[in-house]
């Protein structure tokens, strides 16, 4: 199951972070994107190859220090099919350096729509009879507002090859209260229900250090949530956005751990990506960079979760 | 406002269908696969070349008789980045047409990743400077359940590039009820909540035929619900997924229009796209069937709407 990789993963190197890939322009140095405007002009096709530039020094950098990456899909679709083609280099650049990848698309549909989605981004594609790998990531987060018809298509897809995903249970931005934090009338949030159907969809896919393939998304930025989230959800390993530029701290995270120090991994995706910048480096230095800023917040973390254990 | 073009559209066509372009292979007639297999063999490239040109004969066959077209996002990644190049070139071509497109992605996410999303499929993308469009559609559907983070970005690019979007409110799915019909404490459904932010989400974005530029996803396959929306959320139009394929008639429907014939716009994707496989046509009459497929709908649509005029 793909979350005992994961785990593995994450107790081989003692660090429970992922690092996350959103690159954007603004963050990348300046001889990157010169070289690759200088091939490609400034379009989508020059901004495409800017990102993949950049985003491999920041992969061999990091992958001897963190256990996984999350691209972010966005990031990828504001540069058009040029960036998307960019997305899946990253994918396949970053699991042959033995990184697990969570694609960041946060996907949502039904039945066979569903289905195309996860072939997308976690199966094979049937051409006629010839598979295809589309994207082919390790992990996917998806959106469970459409309840189990747009989640029981990831689950078969997963369960068939080896992959996970993460649910949006309780998001780490400042509106995610709007909808997620009302009360329903049986006097439990609407996160925690959406919690709990997470429990129930993962009865399928079990792994075998007790956590299930169907994850949750829980941020950072809600402590108090996300140590009542561990308590109830046992099998549920969580990802957690809204570390460092979103406000998070080590000591928020806390509560995502379990007495082995898993049950969560935590993203950090600007603080890595743009430390050169924060620390005033020379462009040159922005993957030397983020691995000190991985490996500091390794340190971090480490302090809060303790030694990790597989159980 | 980009809902008053897609209203004025649907009153001079006399049709309030918009044609769903989910192009599986399966539906793709033989001699059209041939034809690209026998350019790119089959592979991720073959199969994104056949998608395009069954996409440019139904679009050719239906652009007199529909106002919109709603390509599905799942159906184009699922082909890689080539899958999502036709995806682009199927809008381009759509809008010269004369068709309004709406992108059925459902994306959700915050801050400035949403602004990322908003500006892929609806606005412009910076190049350190140069602007270019990435996929560019009219409108795209979204997921809300992020809250107000998710969609203030959507309704900055919207108002800035007359665009529009639709939130998913109450979907036609089987088990859309697992979350969406949950009551809350204030004895309201989760649904009904989210069509109230609708409505106040779209005060920004009010368009001279009494509609906003925030409409909602409400499935047909709920009649009772469709009717209930209608009443309370008088400013939001609706796109309505779930007819034929799915189960929904034009009755079911009635309740989503307005006095005037307005209000919402009908989705039918297999049913038109796979028509000619249901009529047992020659794979050669596909974008002909489609067409009489589409028509035949219109006339059921408008026994239930009425006349449609503008107010």
């Amino acid at each position: 199951m793909a979350f005992d990789r994961l785990i593995e993963k994450i107790a081989e190197m003692q660090n429970p972070t992922v690092a996350g890939l959103d690159p954007k322009l603004a963050y990348i140095p300046e001889y990157i994107k010169t070289e690759a405007f200088e091939k490609y002009g400034k379009t989508l096709e020059g901004a495409a190859e800017a990102l993949w530039l950049y985003n491999k020094g920041l992969i061999d950098a990091l992958c001897d220090v963190v256990p996984a990456v999350k691209p972010q899909a966005a990031y990828y679709e504001m540069y058009g099919w040029q960036g998307v083609r960019t997305l899946e280099k990253t994918i396949k650049y970053a699991q042959e350096k033995g990184l697990f990848v969570i694609t960041d698309a946060k996907r949502n549909d039904i039945g066979a729509t569903m289905e195309a989605y996860a072939a997308a981004h976690l199966g094979v594609t049937d051409i006629d009879g010839e598979k295809a790998e589309a994207f082919g990531a390790d992990a996917l987060t998806v959106n469970g507002y459409l309840g189990t018809d747009g989640i029981k298509p990831v689950i078969n897809t997963a369960v068939n090859g080896d992959k996970g995903m993460f649910v949006l249970v309780k998001t780490s931005n400042p509106s995610s209260g709007e909808l997620q934090n009302l009360e329903l009338a049986g006097e439990e949030t609407i996160y925690l229900h959406m919690g709990k159907l997470c429990e129930q969809w993962g009865e399928e896919i079990m792994g075998k250090y007790g956590y299930s393939g169907v994850g949750a998304v829980v941020g950072a930025t809600y402590p108090e949530q996300l140590k009542e989230l561990r308590t109830e959800l046992p099998h549920t390993f969580f990802l957690v956005p809204g570390y460092g530029a979103q406000g998070g701290t080590a000591d928020d995270i806390a509560g995502a751990f379990d007495k082995n120090g898993l049950g969560a991994v935590v993203n950090s995706s600007r603080g890595i990506m743009c430390a050169w910048q924060k620390e005033g480096c020379d462009g040159s230095a922005y993957a030397e960079a983020a691995k000190n800023e991985a490996l500091k917040m390794k340190k971090l973390l480490l302090d809060v979760a303790g030694e990790i254990r597989l159980p």
